[in-house]
């Protein structure tokens, strides 16, 4: 660890908050060179819904790599792009009944933010994009100017323009409606409000804190969205590829955006790959305006595809999610209610939050967390939400046990907090 | 190729200027599911300076795939990671007695360069960033403010800051020198030019035509840089790793930049990869305030850390390149005199563009070539310079086949336009 | 009108709602050329508080000229401009035990405004203003940024930034209150609304509608601004000099702005006049910093000093201007009550807004009144609330015949609407 | 002085240059307090070209007071107003066969600024304005945006966009086109330079060091400005109403501007005014798409029409100009090359600039200026140039008195520096 703190940049951050140097990982387990086991439930921060080297997938991907197959060709036309496009349709969209145009753009979900976010300037001839408090999509500066994080804001060292904030749902608590508010902000011909070219929504925000967005207030949005000729754009980055339950995280709601942004778990494997998702008659794009080195990563589109073909094509696998999320959430809750009222459970599918109402609480208890053996990270704005995104392919013990340690984790601050106290 | 087209968006570009199913490629070849074989004279566009698929790279990779070790991690600390940074710092810096931190952005070029504004940005307090005409660093909203392709810039359907444009060297022909201009400005107290918080320069600019800084132009920069407080970024994304000959394109003027912006062929395997190397100094980051889900690939810190290895410690490889370098040159020059003076031959090391002073010709001759067996492609202000960056690793033999094709090609696009005249 | 129409630019406006060449004026009375009268309950938009060329101060200028005293002296010290600061301090200040450094700027209210946001972000380091909806401040860049008209906002034909708009108070219906919304979101860590420089706000809202602030309400802004480190400004442009019955419109609030900005009334006699009433602490400018050609315009400063001597050296001004202000709100209320309850009647003091819910009531009622003989324009976004701002000098009599011109024009609009719908 | 000091802003600045209450003025003498009688070569910063309180121009003000003729109203249609129009049509324009639309806009120079650059990009859709080094456009967000002032425009404490600096004539010295380069920039398509809504020049540059463009350059100026599509505009504020000899400054290079800026001695007796002229078929706004409440001041459009009456009906005027600028600049040249060749004298007309290379010695030499009966001011990036603008009306004498006390000023410079060398 002394090596990594001389060479690499203070910028680090998740190995200090878990300060091991991690050799090895498979499924839902992490090693680290010194033999401990860890439970993961970060699944870097969402790019593993399928575990860490996924046996399955890696198959796939080692075999078209000894192929001679290419892996790096820009856009140009391979087999891989065309049979990952060709599985996504058929696998994916054909069901819900949706049909989409690809693009795939440099392989971080900050670029297809900043790709959308341009598609929807260019074609509106507006700037203004309509996001939401403590929603997060990206470090990149157009990115940033779009999330509500105000250290992010900040280190940008820029002035962030083109972009307006409004109260996500539940913001004001549950009497008030805030699409409401976005509705009169933007009718008001005087509001200040610039008509805008997007709504770009989570419909879980993760970093934002767990904040889930009811199905009502989804549809406000998109009809909000219609009426004001803005497109309406959905981040799946981290709530897509099966984390709430089903593929897309608004299937829920039924709603067809007019973009999608996916990225993190879609390769299956890690890989990045990043990627939009536009209704055709959007597609204004001329050739090559938003390009980029690494768009359309090969090994990564064939690792797409084979998760894709593993666990998308039958209900099983998502049903499965449904499962086991409405295990975590039932354990969370009566932990929680059994502290009293401080406690607060939040989340759909196999992302929770678990709010511990102050930092200190949920802080101490992921560090106890991490050395009885769990990684778990936490988020919202004042860092005081636990937060659960165990790998989709958990099995049930060790998802037992990793919400063991956690319930461990908690009791030994609460009781370290109670003698502080007396 | 019409199932790419129904499925992909309309921004596709280089399956537009090769139009062919690429199923298999090895070094300089790459072969279409028709069973042509292309020599690659576009290397991914800078991506690939060691080949497509490089066996003993791919060694490398396949072992660590198959010993279950960290693929994805965030930016925890892994053996894979510790081991390129010193790799990096005994087979790189040492030599040139250089000293830099690591830090892991995002992996495409564009998220490093805008880790490298931020950086400086926050550093100085300023906003405003130097670079220059015909330079370009990348497609998100902070990049893209400081790039010069116009047609770039209107696509971000925004209203683009925090950069001014200053001419690189030679824009004004050779008597002028630009970099006077440049200190004038930024020494005048009503110039309009707002102090900069650092001044953004590519030592050969690829996509903007294949345009040379000479060495003292350089050191001018860099004084001015020390002069008025703004720190000096060298984006060596295209132009590092062996392109222009050394490592680093920056070497034969012997400069210490501040922060060093590096990527494509950063993997050596087409694996997306980015990186900020920054004085140790000026490493003012707060943990976390620059993050990425897929900063640290680990996968491309492997088939990087192989890549040092295998050709960067000892001088051959180097040699090699600019020995092909000089061949690449003379044939090119050869080529260009025959016509009289019509054409212009720019570059150093293994990058060189063949100007053709008018757009029609470059895209006739490419055309011409990729239907003769040459992948090539074309760039400058009017995509009116044929850009040659082939494999470092390729040989004499390929070499020779591809320029023959370009001659012929171009032999092609003058006879076709003498008989246009006549 | 035809030679006005040829020469003067299609930007003109008033001359467009009233069409006639206005030959004299005198107090509330608007003499044309072709001999008609009309009451004026416009006021030069609310620079003529004291009517038309009022005697009394035209006196004083008279004289002023006569003795060739400085007219223009740039930032000079003239004897003018200390009368002026004496008499401010004797007879406005000490009063409300309120202490100001002065500051004149260029000659326009969104001079002033524009000097304000200048000066909050040099104290704080921040950009961003809160202003609020269906604020209204000025037409230069820096002033229209943080004003939410819609129509003004777009013909900038910039992209705005540097302001966010908040709800103002009853934005929402009374049972909302907004300044808990500002208060959570500036406090929010994750918001998205970044620390302000500064809080800009109108206590009565003119050209937004005429929407007025509650006390409390107002009280919370100024908390929140302290407790955020932002400067508290009072936009006193329109409804300072005694036009809500005081001669600051905060002073029912008993607040204390940070930064008060005056222009429209403040000569008096509708001459160009706009200053800044800063908190000594707060003057950190430096010599020059904000300058401009007709800062402390002499002519206008004599014009105000003699307005604070005729009217604000005794109570009896500000109490006739109250109960007048009761006497235009009891018959429009009426008048509104009369009609059911499509009528809204708002404001303070003298000034008063009557919503007429629909655009085209308002419209055809401020025709008729201009064809019977009383000028009166109006506001709000849709140009639906018609606007009462009466001379704070004008006598019961002409007030009486305005509002009778006014209650007979409504009259005639709603009779025509009624048989429109028979 | 004291009270001033307490009462008013640190912003000050022409108070803390010429320490002293003025008193009174007329023509070119100004009276302090206590007694002492300057000659002022300052003119209001060029706002008082027809001299103090005129006493021809005094009269029609003085009649039009008495007559209750309306001082304030709005853009109504007024005599006044129609009477300048026509005055000004037939006084100037007709003459020089120019037609032009009037816009009167906010009474500063800024605002019709402000209104130039919206109106250009509202007429383009373009957001670029090319301004050029050194130039200087006033305070407002917009103005300072393409100001060149390094002080003012940190001052603003905002990020300033919109607006990108070119060299200005003669700017890297006489061999050096500077149009050349503004040409090549904005025909490259990779230059960075966005394509211009406007081109936005003063013909001699006043605040930024009494720099001269030529006729040629003016030309080349105008014929980039239609090739790419953008709207000359020429900011005559300090240059207009015969400053440099004719009534508009680029009557000598026979240009016909897209929109020209008028304000400062417009109105001839120091009254705030500022207009927007603009050829007829650019004339795109809506109805008060620029508004303001002092815009239009009906007392500085009557004195305006007198001063049109009095000074620009005949050609003599002019003459004077010209010759009193002649005896100017062969009196300062002789000065200057008197000392050797470290001074410089630039100008036209009657604006002169006599670059003094240090700011010290221009300081001193106008301080010892003041102490011995003599208002002048400096400019130039480093105020190190003295600044001569007499009124146009002054006589002979007191011309050449106050060009005596400046050459008796500088000489004691020059004395003290040679003691303090020795």
């Amino acid at each position: 660890m002394r090596s990594i703190e001389l060479l690499e940049s203070n910028v680090r951050s998740y190995s200090r908050s878990f300060p091991a140097i991690f050799s090895r990982a498979r499924g839902s387990i992490m090693l680290t060179d010194d033999g401990r086991q860890l439970v993961d439930f970060l699944s870097g921060a969402g790019a593993l819904n399928y575990g860490h080297n996924n046996h399955q997938i890696k198959a796939a991907i080692t075999e078209y790599l000894a192929s001679d197959a290419v892996v790096h060709g820009l856009d140009m036309a391979t087999p891989a792009k065309l049979e990952f496009m060709e599985t996504f349709c058929s696998v994916i969209l054909r069901k819900l009944d949706l049909q989409y145009r690809f693009q795939f753009t440099g392989p971080t979900g900050a670029n297809a933010v900043e790709a959308a976010l341009k598609l929807s300037r260019k074609l509106t001839g507006r700037q203004n994009i309509i996001s939401f408090t403590r929603g997060y999509h990206g470090m990149s500066l157009g990115a940033i100017a779009a999330s509500g994080n105000r250290f992010y804001r900040t280190a940008s060292g820029a002035s962030l323009s083109g972009a307006t904030f409004m109260p996500y749902d539940g913001y004001f608590g549950p009497a008030v409606d805030t699409a409401d508010y976005l509705r009169t902000t933007l009718m008001d011909e005087s509001s200040g409000v610039d008509r805008p070219a997007a709504i770009l929504v989570e419909t879980v925000q993760g970093e934002g804190g767990i904040n889930v967005a009811s199905k009502q207030w989804l549809h406000s949005i998109c009809t909000i969205a219609k009426d004001v000729g803005a497109l309406l754009i959905v981040d799946d980055i981290q709530m897509g590829c099966g984390r709430t339950g089903d593929f897309f995280s608004f299937e829920f709601a039924a709603l067809s955006p007019d973009i999608i942004i996916m990225s993190k778990s879609l390769s299956g494997y890690g890989l990045p790959l990043s990627m939009l998702l536009m209704r055709e008659e959007l597609d204004a794009w001329q050739p090559g305006e938003h390009s980029g080195t690494f768009r359309g990563n090969n090994l990564a589109l064939v690792s797409a595809t084979a998760a894709l073909n593993i666990y998308w094509r039958s209900p099983i696998f998502s049903q499965g999610v449904k499962r086991m999320g409405e295990i975590m959430r039932r354990r969370l809750e009566a932990v929680a209610s059994g502290y009293g009222n401080g406690f607060a459970v939040r989340g759909r599918g196999m992302v929770l939050g678990f709010d511990c109402g102050a930092t200190e609480i949920a802080e101490l208890t992921t560090r106890n967390a991490f050395s009885k053996g769990l990684v778990v990270e936490r988020c919202g704005p004042d860092d005081q939400v636990v937060k659960f995104l165990p790998a989709l392919t958990m099995d049930d013990e060790t998802l037992n046990r990793g919400l063991e340690i956690f319930e461990d984790s908690l009791a030994e601050t609460m009781k370290r907090a109670r003698m502080a106290v007396s």
